[in-house]
């Protein structure tokens, strides 16, 4: 069951972008499972992939195709990844029966899949799909598209926002799919924003790098990157000022208006996380640098026995130490660090707090949301990160997935 | 359930090393949670300690009194970490009883815990648990004495040795506490290993690394690391050849004959890991440095996903490559790697196996031991490892510890 997960609110249609979903029987029956996404004429695509050496066929074809845009194709099920040629001869064939289609080239079309590795893809499915799920495309179609893309996810996730920059009205929708082997860089497996803004290619792809920044890659289920991470953010051009290069009021303005959008995104993704009972954001703090901060927030977060504890709700704060001094941070005192569950003093200087309370503590880590946050007493760096545990249930559903 | 874990076999008394073991009431009832080791005049320790930033107060204590020494004192249930200056003075105090019992110097004496973070130990419990073990003190008190360092082991892990160096006759018995919060560097949390053998401190020092190298540092369960994790070399000097260095042929000799023993040790001690239900040896080959064939294995071995995959004898071989694409590895090239699991060819340059049979992996997977190979097809370089799988059990053990 995810943490506290919202349901879907209004979706709002945004201007030059269409989606659609069809069930194309890559894998689940009775669902639909591909999702095609269509972009008005002058649309760019910017975006952001895994880090993995394994880079799945559709990333490595989608990662040459930012820029100037016009469709995207989108499977679960499947990953086609750890498939070679094929896998790219596969990836290729399902976008050029798109483009064909629609009559735009090859190369303004985009493939991202998520689902198992290792297999090859059912192209005629692919194709089939895509032309039913053409037939159903609308504005209207981000939440049919959210449904389609889902592997363990347990409910589609998809936000939207609108605000003026440079007083222009601007919309933007997003979608995301967990919901395991998630952690930076990237997190997500799969996420779309989409906006009506007017970007040109370079401004998209430094969009879509410094929102995953603020978003997905500050998330965290169960530390493992997925081979096909993607996120990308699509803009149809079809309001607002041009904008030409990442910086300078519109640019800024567009970021601030997107960033609490795809923070939602990713803390949805986190609250669906696989076998998640809580949502825990950790602080970390009083850093040298921002990098440290994150290798403690980190290795808190991936640490089983933390991650037990907080299943169990089990104020046993000498594990987070143990994380704590497991991260490799050069010199790091001990002696220094304070730790805070919520507003409840843990640990002081080292040590437990002179006023600690274990029921107290208990009665934080009892709520299925809270906050550790950790002092490191060395520097003013800051950063934040979310995460979830590790329940009997993340163990089922790996054990049972693909069964 | 262990996995094939042996049976306790004969362990063979060491000449001028004592054992004794009691009960002091620490945080288990009916059982016996302190054990000292007394050690002849002329012994010297050897030892390596835990890499984590929060050393427990008796890993540091410890860790300054290597050299010549005369005894131990050990406790379970309590790591006496994160305890600050109390916890030191605590430690020191145990220490210092039982320097006084034995008419020694406190800086003879070496105290080691394992247990809960962040609780103060009872001095008062220490030592009268210290009388009583040195009252039941004897040469053929290993097994009692590994009885008394569990704490979530589920059968006490001791091994011997013997053999000769340089024509002489020696003997080792060694005994070693897991089983979650395991991983290098150290991985066993507390270990020891007693010999006849004649050693300075410095050669003493020496052998304790090589050992560890090739045995505790090679295994992983959970990818945590304790505050209190030691392994130490005890050399009682009734035997051999004195070794004054850490080289030349009766170092060799010692060496070789002791690594057996501290293996066995370790792997007892993954066959002893929380919830492990396999056993499974991870080769990682063919890389251009020991350094990057470790990193590989470990971050297979450290996956969740990996590790249910495991739990469930599900041949998910894409989960391996995601494992291995998440490697901090520069310029890895997927469509070098090949993947067998014990004899089945899984993967052949980055793709699946063109003889692939998936029901051969999965009986391979459905073993309860078994070896996963990873060829990366860059340089001569191999490690192996040893892991065990995420199941349900670990689960339970590390959300229920403690309440």
């Amino acid at each position: 069951m995810p943490v506290n997960l919202p349901p879907l609110g209004e979706l709002l249609p945004v201007d030059g972008i269409e989606l659609g979903a069809a069930a194309a029987g890559i894998r689940y029956r009775g669902r639909d499972d591909l999702a095609v996404v269509v972009l008005g004429e002058g649309s760019v695509v910017g975006g952001v992939f895994t880090t993995s050496s394994y880079r799945a066929a559709p990333v490595i074809v989608a990662s040459e195709r930012l820029g100037k845009a016009r469709a995207l194709v989108i499977n679960s099920g499947n990953a086609n990844a750890a498939t070679g040629e094929r896998g790219l001869a596969d990836a290729r064939a399902s976008t050029s029966h798109l483009a064909a289609k629609l009559g735009v080239t090859e190369n303004e079309v985009l493939p991202f899949s998520t689902g198992v590795i290792g297999e090859f893809l059912d192209v005629d499915a692919m194709r089939q799909g895509i032309d039913a799920a053409l037939a159903a495309r609308s504005e209207r179609g981000w939440e049919a598209a959210a449904r389609a893309i889902m592997t363990t996810d347990t409910a589609p996730k998809a936000v939207s926002a609108h605000g003026r920059v440079q007083g222009a009205r601007i919309r933007a929708t997003g979608m995301v799919k967990g919901s395991g082997m998630i952690r930076p860089d990237m997190a997500t497996m799969l996420a779309f924003l989409g906006t009506d803004a007017t970007l040109s290619a370079s401004a998209a792809r430094s969009l879509a790098q410094d929102l995953a920044e603020r978003s997905f890659n500050r998330l965290t289920i169960d530390g493992d990157t997925s081979t096909n991470d993607s996120f990308v953010v699509m803009a149809s051009g079809r309001a607002g000022p041009t904008i030409d290069a990442p910086r300078g009021e519109a640019y800024a303005e567009l970021r601030e208006l997107l960033t609490p959008l795809v923070v939602e995104l990713a803390e949805r993704t986190v609250r669906d996380g696989e076998g998640a009972t809580k949502f825990v954001t950790i602080v970390v703090d009083g850093g040298r640098t921002a990098a440290e901060c994150l290798e403690v927030a980190y290795t808190i977060a991936h640490s089983p026995l933390v991650k037990t504890a907080i299943f169990a709700g089990d104020p046993n704060w000498g594990r987070f130490c143990m994380a704590i001094g497991r991260a490799n941070i050069e010199n790091l005192d001990p002696d220094l660090v304070n730790l805070d569950l919520d507003q409840v003093p843990v640990a002081r200087n080292g040590l437990v707090a002179d006023d600690y309370v274990e029921e107290q503590a208990a009665a934080v880590m009892a709520k299925d949301e809270f906050t550790v946050r950790v002092h490191l007493g060395r520097g003013q760096a800051s950063e934040t990160i979310w995460t979830s545990d590790l329940s009997y249930e993340y163990v089922r559903i790996n054990a049972e997935y693909r069964s």
